[in-house]
């Protein structure tokens, strides 16, 4: 057989790329298809994510197809450079745009996307965004680059229209405590823009002394909101940041630690604390201590004024000081480790678990806490939800083996529902679709298997991708 | 399409009942069936669970459809719990009942359990036990309970008959070391009930000073035993209790303990941390450490009077505080946490571990050890055999990450043979039915994946069902 | 059905030997019968293992079946102990072979090896190999000895033509740092042995102070080079023996530790710690302290020298006093634990991660590592590479999770490629075909899934194969 006739017999066998994600197995796969198609145009719901507010109320059309899909997403760059692209070539210290350039090194190094998480985002959002079919090689680079660059130009390509396009019906940002929140409350205002853009709450370098920036950042805090300088105060700031981010819509709180170690240091130990760190003399270990005090402190307040607490632990940050140095933050390496919830996470729920109303939704990087510490949690926990594979987890397989951990414990109704957590606007619906096949082919085995009936099958997959996100994010 | 018509679609797909579980592809489910028909109908040997003995000797019939399926079991009221059932509608302060209203929570909560172990469980309890097909829901709710409720007061569903009908060899129950075991005494000298029912001494909060309990339950230890209040005369109080286990038929000792901790303090300092453990004066680390010598202990005496050790450690226990304080243990918060085996049960397996007849099983909650750890350890020494997945890995999906997770490593013939560690009677069939149907689907991979012989395969799955449980645990 | 019939239906649903490890869906096995069939026969390439050069240098036939297949395999006398062997039968102490009574053992306690990996090399070996498809039985024991034996006898079986037979192009060693390397040097310079056999610099021992044998091992190292006993004529003398090395075709150092503790002690205080670890004088975590820094300082020199780093850690070896006493290390007791990279490893990358030409193997053992922290630190740094399945996990399931665990991360190109790892020589053809079987499994299912185009599973297959472990390993 020669290697042309082969790879023809390959091509003749592969599916449709509107059957992608579906299981092989025909009878598995008519019932996936079936439960997929009741959802596969359900509105997309996005409460956590990275896309920015200012994108919508400037509405202006996206710069250039390298900017749009490679060198502002660092889940591409970190790849490319993993496989000896130099970040100079992505992100020229002369602050030029990495332009043509860079399009024909993602080109070359296609290949290596292959199976990857960001390789099908993209693949995806060529084919369904741009109807773009045609593989990405060297040799078609610059035709797909000029047939993604010219459709930018029109109008249909503007931020606002493709969020229309894209059928989101909310998106959340994630907003800085001292964010006016301006460009959320223009949107809100906008009577020719229909969507819901919302800011969410995302106080880590607030809480964390060990932040550079953190003696800074609470003279700022207290400057905006006249509180004193006491921990008190503080305190007091924090809640008053808050209260505006839910006057301008907010529904979470979003909380990204590294070591998740929630404590209760007492008010006078945290107070003691609080007055050093001010003064930048607390040590690492002291640091920590403060910092999980604050996320009891964070979990106090989201009891009392609803705001849904998303924890996100885990991830050693910036692992690459050269790199860190250069590049700065979100360049590709940050790395997880392993994460414990158990204990940890304890003296919150001791307070807050059993508070009606209260909702706490944990994400994990640390695919071994799924079936062992989360879905025991939110099969106890009335406040605890079990949030969607994060990050490197959020792929197909992985995917999978989430729904697979945790549901034969919590079952389909303790989840938030899919989040799509990134800053590449137009992969959002590629993710969302993602979600919905895989919960699909997930349910369509255990419907085969006996296991769930297909009138429940057609309900659960509903209420993932509609009721729970709504329901748990206070939609 | 419309909503209905997809799901007779969905409907016509689904397989029959007596084929759950089987896997889709059509060769391997020919091979899973074969197999599992082969076993189908093996007697149940139970040898660890949480049923008594004495609803055997009573012999009278159950409660009521909620206390016997609902109320009773935290795997269930747990579920409910999580998804906003008050614990008080479960268990009403007032001792009342909690009945009809009740099960009409699980009615309009069941499709909160699709796809989870207990759903399973339940769901096939009602098929295979009660013959009922119809789903659970609030409009069917009173047909369901009234169709079990009228059941129940047959003799063909009092505890005996139940017992002969589901095919029940062996049973062993989990008692306190000062039970006298009567219960056990009286089933075994009674010629109208031929089945086997053993006792399993459980010494937890004999050996664990932390445990409130422990210096009144050390008190009537001696009390019972005559032994002197020293740490010879407190071993000795515990063979004799051991003794007292075998002579009515006990096969095993089991351990559950939160972190797996074996340590060799020498008999000078046990002493020492035994007379102050009786004055309730030590430290929560030398606590730890003297619990972690009495393991020792424990299997020292089990490698001279025979008794298997069975291990279950890893779960932190009454996780909710308040909820622990209104309705007690083993209402839903016991949650997993990391576990280790290699150096923690090194010391054990120093001492005992090449010992001939000596049989140690360990249980895990963390699916990260099964490769890891447990398959490597039962790889080579002869008296360690891998348990059953546990407590929240009992279940489908976990089951055959396990089966995939040890197998390569250690084979078939280093298992316990399956275990239902449950106190639901009732589940008792299907429980064990699930293990036969996932074992059978996974020899049946590895046939048509040319890994095992058909011949060799029929041998096996006879072994895991009858021959390995009765020689793990020496019945 | 009788048993009978029953086999027999079970046996024509079996498939051929041919299509072993193949997925049983239909279009999917199609296209990984393709894929397979495009690298069956590619060479072999084996970068990392621990057949001797010795045996290619003496080429003279192998003893007997027993001592080539059953007591030099620690994977299989592991799991005959395990099972109730005693090692006196297989090691025995009077020095006398094993022989046909060893092999009868392996033969009556063969369906003990169903399912697992060495029962898998074996059985392939026994097909593949000798061309045995009868199965291995106390009553086919003799006939299958003496048929092995009798081919053992012939010009067909001799090391040499073994080598030639399999296809090896490259098979490195595993070598002492004083090793002197004569054996390679023979084999280079035969002109009637065309294959490459390299050795690997393997200095676990000289960097361990804990080890029994370092003082006296740093004696000899010394003595050999002639550098001074001062901690840098001890890093001059350590690359003395790296050089020597690459002159007889080293490509890699091999670091296998327990824990991975990289740490940075610095010049003057790892200066310390050397002069009294000459002395025996280090405490056990001053040990571990000073393996960290050497590891380290191995990292620096393989930036300088450009030997390729592998590191193999997480594993606790001779678990069994009293087996390593009597039959010394490698006898089956080596048992994982939990393995951390992420923080651990930082010291080494911070330093030579980004060094342009460093290359840096991760192995594991601990399976949670791999989507957690190797494909994440592997899809950044352009000198980490995914080290295959080791030890446990080299086994059809494990390495199918493991692609699964990390390609949606790190891509197909971020791998080693495929190492066996192993003394067991005849086993390496096996290993590598099932390497290439499953490969050809998991990416069919990405074909299908519409995840990976035809022409780019084509070209990954090969290069998983051939390209890869070319570049990782600077062939």
């Amino acid at each position: 057989m020669t290697a042309q006739t082969t790879t023809e017999l390959l091509d003749s066998q592969v599916q449709d790329n509107a059957q992608r994600l579906m299981p092989s197995d025909a009878r598995t796969r008519g019932i996936a298809e079936e439960l997929y198609a009741s959802v596969a145009d359900s509105p997309i719901i996005s409460p956590h994510g990275h896309v920015s507010a200012e994108l919508f109320r400037l509405d202006v059309p996206f710069e250039d197809p390298t900017e749009l899909l490679v060198t502002s997403d660092h889940y591409v760059t970190r790849l490319l450079h993993a496989n000896g692209v130099d970040y100079e070539d992505l992100h020229p210290s002369d602050g030029s745009p990495a332009g043509k350039r860079a399009w024909h090194l993602l080109a070359s190094h296609w290949h290596e996307f292959a199976g990857t998480a960001s390789g099908y985002w993209l693949d995806q959002t060529f084919r369904e965004v741009f109807g773009i079919e045609e593989e990405l090689t060297e040799e078609s680079a610059d035709r797909i680059y000029s047939a993604i660059d010219s459709q930018l130009r029109g109008p249909a390509f503007r931020p606002r229209a493709l969020f229309d396009s894209f059928g989101v019906e909310v998106l959340a940002t994630t907003n800085d405590p001292l964010d006016d929140l301006d460009d959320h409350a223009v949107l809100r205002d906008d009577a020719t823009f229909t969507g819901r853009v919302l800011p969410t709450f995302r106080p880590d370098a607030y809480l964390d002394p060990s932040d550079p920036s953190f003696v800074e950042r609470i003279d700022q805090l207290h400057q905006r909101t006249g509180r004193k300088d006491t921990f008190a105060g503080y305190l007091l700031a924090l809640e008053d940041r808050r209260a505006h981010f839910l006057q301008h819509g907010a529904v979470s709180a979003d909380h990204g630690v590294g070591e998740l170690r929630i404590r209760d240091l007492g008010a006078e130990r945290a107070a003691e604390l609080y007055t050093r760190a001010r003064r930048g003399q607390l040590t690492a270990a002291e640091s920590s201590a403060f910092q999980g005090h604050m996320l009891l402190e964070m979990g106090r307040m989201s009891a009392r004024d609803g705001l849904v607490m998303t924890i996100h632990p885990g991830v050693r940050r910036n692992h690459s000081s050269a790199t860190f140095q250069r590049y700065g933050s979100d360049t590709g390496h940050d790395i997880p480790f392993a994460t414990h919830f158990t204990d940890e996470i304890r003296p919150l729920l001791e307070e807050v678990g059993l508070t009606p109303g209260m909702h706490i939704v944990l994400f994990a990087v640390d695919e071994t806490v799924y079936s062992r510490e989360i879905a025991p949690l939110a099969g106890f926990y009335p406040s605890v939800f079990i949030g969607a594979p994060w990050w490197f987890l959020d792929a197909p397989d992985a995917g999978l083996r989430f729904r697979e951990a945790v549901t034969e414990t919590a079952g389909f109704y303790r989840h938030s529902g899919f989040i799509d957590d990134t800053r590449a606007f137009l992969s959002i619906p590629t993710r969302h679709d993602m979600a919905r096949r895989l919960d699909a082919a997930f349910l369509a085995r255990l419907v085969v298997e006996g296991r769930v009936r297909p009138t429940s099958a057609k309900r659960i997959i509903k209420d993932l991708v509609e009721t729970l996100p709504r329901k748990v994010f206070k939609l």
